[in-house]
Order: structure tokens, then C-alpha cells, then sequence
């Protein structure tokens, strides 16, 4: 706290709000939430933003980086983040044996897991406004009378209202009783942290009200809470004017992992659409609101490319996850591939003769494919570097095609055709 | 155990079966308990009895004790019973903070109250072959993790089957979380216990029935259970054939508590209907079924009147908790008493004149009063010890009655007169 004092010169309320708020879906205490951004601005005490994590073995996405990228926006306004590692409940297991899928895991596995986790989130988060925590440290020292005590706070009724609850039980499908508790113990974790901020997908917003709500019980000031959408997969498109999409997802195979190569991550970003580019921003970049704004401006009115611009994504993200030399670096090569491959449609196809067994030099090859009107263009066009055979530029008069094919070459920007060397 | 099988002449499996299921309710694995009782008779190991009591201090009224004559029932026939005392939930007292009459006890109060209890319920029970137990010596071991586990063996659908919570659920009166953990926790001490039978009021079934479904969940053979009725108060009274009476309670005022005086007792047993009076000897004697039935059938041909027996009953009940001798002789003093009060209503009032200061001789008083047709009728009377004045027999011909009464004044078993001596 004493260094937060000291560096306490937060933005304006109004300001962090905007980054805040930015992409999220649900705020359902915004007066609160202004109050507390308004204090901590005041007393230069930084907030304690929450965010809860399974310690389940993490290969992470871009889905599941737009949490975490709210929380580093939340660490670039000065505030401190608890990166929390549900391991309580993982050491359980599924405690109703009915589940083969879910097996106990010992305390080294979920330490393993942690440190898989954090060297995955690390590349987001600020380690210097992080704590890592474990929840089994409270919950554990709960006790049976703890339990009890917790769930004495909370009505049969109410955590029915949860959409899931309702919908199994009027359904008849089992539900048992340790599941009423785990949200019960997921709010305790809000009382236990004192935490200001919950942050967490849509479908934790029950869970994380909660929270909100135990935390009055106890006698807290109740934390806000604060939702972030799921991420549309690479394949979302516009449809009737809105983005219409599945969630990523790694089975239906439309997503980014954060540990592939960054050429692969720039391939599957530049192949998303310009809306779904507009999302990527909003939820996935750390640049300020007012800079994605004015990239939007520059592409509407036609200044730049959405190419150009979806580029600078694709650099970011992969800087991030790989360095951002080598973001730039990938961004460079997909583009370089990628002009290779703008191939048109329909290409004509030839045969040309090759006088012996050892194929056609490059200038005689032009001519008899009709791709230079004369020696003397084919000459020039080669020294001017405007030739590319098989996406390589041919820049030598001496060059031999070989014998088979057919090869893919280039003359310009626009002319093509796939020569069959015979 | 190896005390147990040094005794282990258990008594035959359908003469146990007579005494155990006489005046219970329920017993929804009848075939498991006849499983039970014949292993035990076999390997000579008494069966495990539970019944479980709040530490509140009690001050037990005989609606109370017809749990613990069962228990008894059970020890008579050589089985060990835990008198388990539910110190946990009371540790906790009511977690919602809502009920201002429940507050938390402590360790101490717990103790205390278990000390009352016990002076109590060894007025029936055998201690020899009784375990008090305290359930929060493993509820408190099971942890949050335990908690959790227990919780989980349990589905949310069948423990709002229960009465109570359905009807609440279902009418909008809230129930808190730890009220379902309260069934569970009652179930978990079978587990811990190992029980092969546990006890309790009708109200109580589904509760038990948890304990039984959960000795399986954990892997053990799982407890048969029994529940014993409400005792009707002293008020009950045959209606069109059936025994119709509120239960025993002391609001109700129509009961007998088990710390009143041995003469309070027995005026207030005597005062009940012969037909309840069978249902007492059933659920509160521990006289065996056949010198009850042969009690019935000795009223039933005239040889025995329903107020002698109801005698020996009171005498019973009273010697329990005062000792025998005392129960034997509260019974007599009442029925001198009785007998004074037997007083016809209609009582002829007479005024006779006394010749002097000191009163009137009896002899003369007889006559006067027209109880004698002559003297000699009258010395015969006081003689034969067939005159009685204000309940004490006169035997003396020189008795001389006191200026003043008016004195019930009796003569053999039916003439009464209230004489004014003046």
C-alpha cells in the first residue's frame, strides 16, 4: 500500500471508466463502481480487481484473453489484480465419483498447473500488480462450522434463481447438494480477498452477484461486478448488419491459440473479417480507445487499407504472446506470402517447348507464354525485380525454368499464368 | 465386544422383533432388521442403536420418554445404545442471526445440559450399555472438504422432497442453504457411528432415511430405522371408537413430567381413560407384551378393575424416576386419598345439637344423623371400623366429633351424610 501511495497519480475517474467499461457486457453497480474509482483516485489506494481461474492444465486463446486483457487494463489505471487459482475445489475432484473426467488433483499438479498458468498470462499481466493466489487457503480454515456459517447466508431460493439450477431441477435432472456450495464458497473467495472487482465471463455473472451479496452479509463494502463477453471465433462474419458468429472455440477449430507460432497466429488473424477485426480491437488490444477510433476514422474514410490496419493487429497480438519484433516479423512475412498467393481465378494455362533436357531460360519463357511483348520487355521486366516464378522473384537474365511444372509465374501486379515447361 | 460375547444369549429373533416393534410407526426395512438381529444373536454382537437429542436443557415430560423406553427395550434385549447428543449444530446455534431464541451454546453449557440429560434418561436407561456420545467430535473433523464430500452424495430434488422444505420452497418462505446441510449432517453421524438402527419421533423419518441412504453412499450396511409415535396427552379420550387426544405437551398443560412428585405423578396417571391407559402401558412400560395382554384380558372377563391395574401402572411410571418403593407408595396414598373423595354429589346436610361444650360422642352422632337405626347398630359400625369422619376411620366408641363442620361423616361404603355439630 505504501507504494501504491506513492504512486498514486491514477486518470480521471471518468477516463478509467471508459477503459473499463470498454467491451464489457454487464456493470450491474456502476454508481458503486464510480465511488470506489473515485475514492482510490483520492486516497491513491489502488483497487483489488478479482478474476478466478480452474488450475486445470491451461492451453489458452484469444477467447480467453479478453478476461485477462481486462485485467491489465485495469493494472495499466494503477489498480492491483488477484489472479486467483480455484484450487479448492480441483483437490476435491467431482466429489460425486460420477464423472470420469474430473479426477482430484494433488497439490504439486495444481502448483505445476499454476506455473503452466502464469507463464501463459504473464505475457498479458503486469507480475508487478499481480497476486497470484490459492482460495484452498480459506476455504480449507473454514472449517464444518465455516460451511455452515457461509451457507446460512444464503437462501435455498435465491441460488434456485440460477438459470442452470432452475432449468435442472424443473427438469427433473439431478443436482446435488455440494453444487449449491460451490458458489457460496466462489463469493466467500470475494469476502476472504476484500476484493473491489469481480471480473468474469457472462455466464459467471450469477456467481459473481453472489459474491456481491455475501460480502454485505459479512459486513464488506460488496465488490462491483463486471462481465467480459465470450470472444467470436475467427469464422464470425457480418450478417444483416450485426457480426454473427460462434464462440471460439478449440473443437470447432476457429480460434488463435496464444502458444502457436507467430506466423499461424498473423495467418488466422489477417483471415478474419473487418468487423470481426473492429471486436478483436475492442476486447483484445491494449491500445487506448481513442487510437482504435482514429484507425476507424482513417479506413472510412479510405485513408488506409482494413488490411493495413488489421495487420497492426495481428503484429500486436503476436508480439504479445512471442515479443513484438517478432510480431512485426511474422506481420512482414504473412504479408509476403500473401501477395504470392493473390492469385486471380482463372489463369491461363500453357505448354511451352524447352529446347533441351535442361528447361527454358526465363527471358525466352516470357515471350513464348505471351507475358512480354518482346525480348527486350521480358529483359526488363526481369532486371526490374517483376517477375516471380513459384512466388520467388526472379531477378537474373540467366535463370532456367525447369523442365515440368506447371509453374506459377508472375509479371506485375496483375498478369499471370501457369507454364508447363515440356 | 468381547463383554458382548461373553453375554450372548440374545433372546430369539421374533420375541426380539415383538418388544422392538411394539408401538413404532414406521420401520421401512423390516427384513434388514430381522437380517440384523439374527447375525447378532448368531456371532453374538449387539447391534448399535442411535437416537439422537439436542443439548438444550431438557426437562423431559413421559411424551419424551417413549423414545428412551425403546432404547431400553433394546438394551433389555442386549443391544448397546449411543445416546448421541447433537452438541454441533447447537455450538453453532441459529447462523442466520434472524431467531433470537437460538443462541449459540458453548462447550460448557453443552456439558452441563448433558449432565442434566443424563440424570434424567439413566432413570431409564442402562448405563451399562449406554455410549453418550457428542457429534461434533467428527462433524467438526470433516473440514470444508469433508463438507463438500458429504454434500455431494446427496441430490438437491430428493432433500426437497422433505416435508417442511417442499411446502416452504413451494410457498415462497425462505430457506437457507445450511438447512439442507443439517439432514446430511444428522446421516453422517450414522456413518460415523456405523449404527445398525437409529430412533426417532415420526416427524423425524426423512431425516433418518437420509442416515440409511448415506450409510450406502459411504459403503457401509446402512441402518434400519424406527420411529416411535407422539404420546397422547392425559387429556385423550375414546371417540367413536378411537383414542383422540393432542399430544403430550406442556403447554398443552396435559402432561407428566418425569421430575414431579411420585404422588403428582400417579394422581395424574390415575386420571386418564382406561383406553389411554393401555396405550401408556404399550409405549412407556417396560413390562413385557404378554403380562400386558394377560392385564387386558383379566379387565376384559371382570376379574381385575381398570383402576387397579391403572394402579399398577402409575406405580410403574412413578417408581421409574422416584424409585420403586416410592411409586408403590404414591400409588397407595392416592388411593386413600381417592377414596375420601369419592363423595357422591347429592350429600344430605344435617345440623345436630351437641349436650355440651366438648361436642358430640360418635355413637350418638349416628343416631342423630339417622347413619344408625340404633345404638347398637351404631357401636357395631364403629366397631368394625365401617365409620370414617373427614376421611380417617373412627374405631373408638368414646370418638367424640368437635363442635363445628360441617364433617363428612361415612358409613360403610355408601351412606354419607355433612353434619353441623352445634
Amino acid at each position: 500500500m505504501s507504494q501504491a501511495m506513492a504512486e498514486s497519480t491514477f486518470p480521471p475517474v471518468e477516463e478509467q471508466l471508459e477503459l473499463i467499461l470498454r467491451g464489457t457486457v454487464d456493470c450491474p453497480a456502476l454508481d458503486d463502481l464510480q465511488k470506489k474509482l473515485a475514492r482510490s483516485k483520492k486516497t491513491g489506494k489502488p483497487l483489488t480487481i478479482k478474476a478466478g481461474f480452474d488450475p486445470t492444465a491451461p492451453d489458452l486463446h484469444l477467447g480467453h484473453t479478453v478476461l485477462i486483457t481486462k485485467m491489465r487494463q485495469f493494472q495499466d489505471l494503477g489498480h492491483r489484480v488477484v489472479f486467483l487459482i480455484g484450487d479448492f475445489t480441483a483437490m476435491i475432484g467431482d466429489p460425486t465419483g460420477r464423472s470420469a473426467t474430473r479426477k482430484p488433483l494433488t497439490r504439486e499438479e495444481v502448483k505445476d498447473n499454476a506455473e503452466t498458468y502464469k507463464a501463459q498470462v504473464f505475457k498479458i499481466l503486469d507480475p508487478a500488480r499481480t497476486d497470484v493466489m490459492f482460495n484452498s487457503v480459506w476455504l480449507d480454515a473454514l472449517g464444518t462450522t465455516g460451511v455452515v456459517e457461509l451457507a446460512a447466508r444464503y437462501t435455498v431460493a435465491r441460488i434456485m434463481e440460477r438459470e442452470d439450477f432452475r432449468t435442472r431441477f424443473q427438469g427433473g435432472v439431478s443436482i446435488s447438494v455440494h453444487e449449491l456450495l460451490y458458489p457460496l464458497m466462489q463469493g466467500y473467495d470475494s469476502v476472504a480477498l476484500k476484493a473491489d472487482v469481480e471480473l468474469g465471463g457472462t455466464d459467471q455473472l450469477f456467481n459473481l452477484m453472489v459474491g456481491r451479496q455475501l460480502m454485505k452479509e459479512y459486513g464488506h463494502e460488496p465488490q462491483c461486478v463486471l462481465t467480459t463477453p465470450l470472444l467470436e471465433g475467427t469464422d464470425a462474419r457480418l450478417e444483416d448488419g450485426a457480426l454473427v458468429g460462434k464462440k471460439m472455440s478449440k473443437s470447432l477449430g476457429n480460434y488463435v491459440g496464444i502458444q502457436e507460432p507467430p506466423l499461424e497466429m498473423v495467418g488466422k488473424l489477417m483471415s478474419i473479417s473487418d468487423e470481426l477485426m473492429w471486436r478483436y480491437f475492442e476486447l483484445l488490444s491494449t491500445r487506448k480507445t481513442s487510437e482504435i477510433k482514429a484507425l476507424a476514422h482513417e479506413v472510412a474514410e479510405g485513408r488506409a487499407h482494413p488490411m493495413e490496419v488489421k495487420k497492426h493487429l495481428a503484429a500486436e497480438l503476436a508480439g504479445r504472446y512471442h515479443g513484438e519484433a517478432a510480431g512485426l516479423a511474422a506481420a512482414d512475412e504473412w504479408m509476403r506470402i500473401f501477395s504470392q498467393r493473390e492469385v486471380p481465378a482463372e489463369v491461363p494455362e500453357l505448354i511451352v517447348k524447352a529446347p533441351g533436357a535442361g528447361g527454358l531460360g526465363i527471358v525466352q519463357l516470357l515471350r513464348e507464354a505471351k507475358l512480354a511483348e518482346s525480348g527486350g520487355e521480358a529483359r526488363r521486366l526481369v532486371t526490374q525485380g517483376a517477375v516471380h516464378v513459384e512466388g520467388e522473384a526472379v531477378t537474373s537474365l540467366e535463370h532456367v525454368v525447369a523442365r515440368g511444372g506447371p509453374w506459377l509465374v508472375k509479371v506485375g501486379k496483375r498478369r499471370y499464368a501457369r507454364v508447363t515447361v515440356a
